[in-house]
């Protein structure tokens, strides 16, 4: 189907993301009008401080959004501004203005998607969002369409460019995380609050939407268990690498088998844990993403590529856009929030995980024993102790109780016991100190060769 | 949307993959409803030989797949039987009754996919295949929807598993070609008339898709420059990892700029070719796919999974039929074929590419003169050369004349320039031997460390 009549667009913002979306339809104008059958023109441009953007075409900015996105001229807003207001109030309005809407917004999806979808659903519009998670990756259209009729078990990988460069700038040279973070800032990997980034919380913001898409449950980003990476040590750099390792921040969503009268459910989680230097993801360096997806019929599959940074952010939101307007053109709509599953989220102390916890000891006889007890009396199985330095190096008497270093990697086992156990572990008389904890993480592969003695 | 009424699908061909889409139709039944709008309900199943299957319900089995695919109670017909006829007479006579089309069928698509997507635009109704290429994998949704705002430049993978099985167990085990598909066939990887696959027709079908959807120009497999690997000797992956590359089948879709007055244009070709170890198609092994996509804005994307198998297809199979069954419950198409940019196709004799070619010489001086004169005279620049053998070796008298091996790797040229060299170079009295000749690709990284000097 085609149409003279241009599909017009309002776009909220104008900054990274934002210029690249106006130079791709200004280079693009030809093949967009071939695709999606009618020319697609920019309407306006809603920006703060129109004087920072002088390329623009002055007739088409405008401070007031709210205007911008009820305009009658205006079939799709694309709303590339970020955080929850004024983002939220403007998509509802343009929805219920009947506009459809693409947005990059993850910090909104993963708070309140739902009424953005419940909005779009009432009001028969598309809702896009493909930029929200991984950049130019295609992520949420595989998921959502691709294995529609497939059962996915598990999307998992590195969707935060910025803590992906600072634990592979600290892998690489052995500098601390305040260094990495520094060089990470200097070279605007991060931002001047890198919090959004370092905390995790946008990598949470990302499994949320993953979560959702993936088991047709609502997960918000409040339902994440999400730990971030300034804790993480030149120490446990090290201690990974010890163990064949490297430490990448992920975030898992998972389907958790039903069992014992518990029903299914659904993990979703973010936190720094190793893996082994053999897996794919092990080699995923600076700024690139890349997620495994995990599914009945279809088994592993991967997807890798540039998960940040304006063109290839824009080029995920135009390639919504195309949609969009396709359905503008053409009549029908995109698939729409399907969250019949209604999966239970399972708390992090009841999802099983791996711990690798390297401790300094006493070097004295019983220290093993009341190490291990600890974990015995959680029902935590040890996969493998490795014990280094003290009286093993030299001929020291007992008596003179010189420091070693004990290496544990356990089974999986209760996140909460766990936990419990290296609380327990640093209260033990014998352990001077808890050097490093990390959760460790074979997605899906086997770590049984971790390089240490059983 | 939701309906009570349940969108009807016939399906033709009950094999490997078609067995697998009967068995998910049944184990996701309550998830496809829900994912749907509606109930998906098998009418029908089209075989040859009822039977041998056994496990099908009697009254869905009919040998007249004419009768079944014009059937008033069918929406929808899903196509697994493979090859040109009948096939294709099935599906338009399926289209002309107004039914959406699903198909894995990569051959009849790239020999006669224009009049199938012709046949649909005129009836209304939607055509998928996403089956058709590498299985699993989610590929011809992301290049037609997720980039369709972005320019691809370059969509390059390996698309056939199993040529990339036999290579890869002639590179684990130094096997010869013989060998090595023996042990294919004999594990169920390749069939007993393997010529599809290893002489690379299976993988030019795939580009020919590939690259129609990447460049929206019409390219059938007659358009893809085409060749197998039955001529990789051990020796080749021997000089492969000299040059500390290995050998893969590859499908390599460009868009060629325009040069010098020469419109811009298309290559699809299909060949054996070295690639560095450490770029990441390297270490794809045994049967499964990987493919890179390169677009202005996002850069380089890479999609891996199962490229082939029962269920991974049938994953594929079913996405696309909720897609359909979605658009025939709430109405709208899916996108259709987009032919608009009409790129000319460049013949492989214009394409630039890079040859390995490896020599027995005579060991006396003015062997590399000569040698190095018939790159010259072509205009073909040499990037590296090693000698091995003969006097190096040794204390040998010129007299003796000894035998040598001389390794070239030569800079971009155009293949028929390459070719051509490589015919007179096993003219020249110095050249006792031919033993590898190879095209090397570099895909998109540096190929500058090689390993060979300069």
């Amino acid at each position: 189907m085609t149409s003279d009549a241009p599909v017009r667009v309002a776009l909220l913002g104008c900054g990274t993301v934002g210029s690249e979306v106006v130079r791709l339809l200004e280079d693009q104008a030809g093949d967009l009008a071939a695709r999606v059958g009618a020319p697609v023109e920019l309407a306006g441009v809603a920006v703060r401080r129109p004087h920072r953007h002088p390329g623009l075409d002055p007739d088409l900015v405008t401070t007031d959004a709210s205007a911008l996105v009820s305009r009658e001229d205006v079939d799709v807003v694309v709303e590339v501004v970020g955080g929850i207001e004024p983002a939220r109030t403007l998509l509802l309005q343009a929805i219920k203005s009947g506009k459809s809407v693409v947005t990059a917004n993850k910090a909104l999806l993963a708070e309140d998607g739902a009424t953005l979808a419940e909005a779009a659903d009432a009001a028969g519009v598309d809702l896009y969002y493909e930029a929200s998670v991984a950049g130019a990756i295609p992520l949420l259209r595989p998921l959502r369409e691709s294995l529609a009729g497939d059962r996915i078990t598990r999307v998992a990988g590195i969707v935060n460019g910025t803590t992906n460069f600072i634990l592979s700038a600290m892998s690489a040279s052995g500098a601390g995380y305040a260094e990495a973070l520094e060089e990470a800032t200097r070279l605007g990997y991060a931002e001047a609050d890198p919090s959004a980034d370092v905390d995790g919380y946008d990598a949470a913001s990302k499994a949320a939407i993953l979560a959702t898409i993936a088991f047709h449950t609502r997960i918000t980003a409040a339902d994440v268990h999400c730990e971030g990476i300034r804790r993480v040590t030149a120490a446990d750099i090290a201690a990974a690498r010890g163990l064949g390792c490297t430490i990448k921040l992920l975030a898992i969503c998972e389907r958790v088998p039903g069992s014992g009268g518990a029903p299914e459910s659904v993990s979703a989680r973010v936190y720094p844990a190793m893996i082994p230097l053999s897996h794919p993801l092990a080699s995923v360096n600076e700024a690139f993403n890349a997620v495994f997806v995990e599914a009945d019929a279809a088994g592993q599959l991967m997807f890798y590529g540039q998960g940040a940074g304006g063109a290839p952010t824009a080029s995920a939101v135009l390639g919504d856009l195309v949609a969009v307007a396709r359905n503008r053109v053409g009549g029908g709509r995109g698939p729409r929030e399907s969250a019949y599953a209604s999966l239970p989220v399972l708390p992090i102390g009841d999802v099983h995980t791996r711990y690798h916890v390297s401790l300094e000891v006493a070097d004295r006889t019983g220290v093993l024993s009341a190490v291990a007890g600890e974990f015995a009396r959680r029902g935590v199985s040890i996969a493998a102790v490795r014990q280094t330095g003290g009286r093993e190096d030299g001929d020291v008497p007992e008596a003179e109780a010189e420091a070693a270093r004990l290496v544990v990697v356990t089974h999986g086992a209760p996140d909460s016991a766990l936990h419990a156990t290296v609380e327990a572990l640093a209260g033990l008389d014998v352990v001077r100190g808890v050097e490093s904890v990390l959760r460790v993480e074979g997605l899906g592969r086997p770590v049984s060769t971790l390089g240490v003695a059983g």
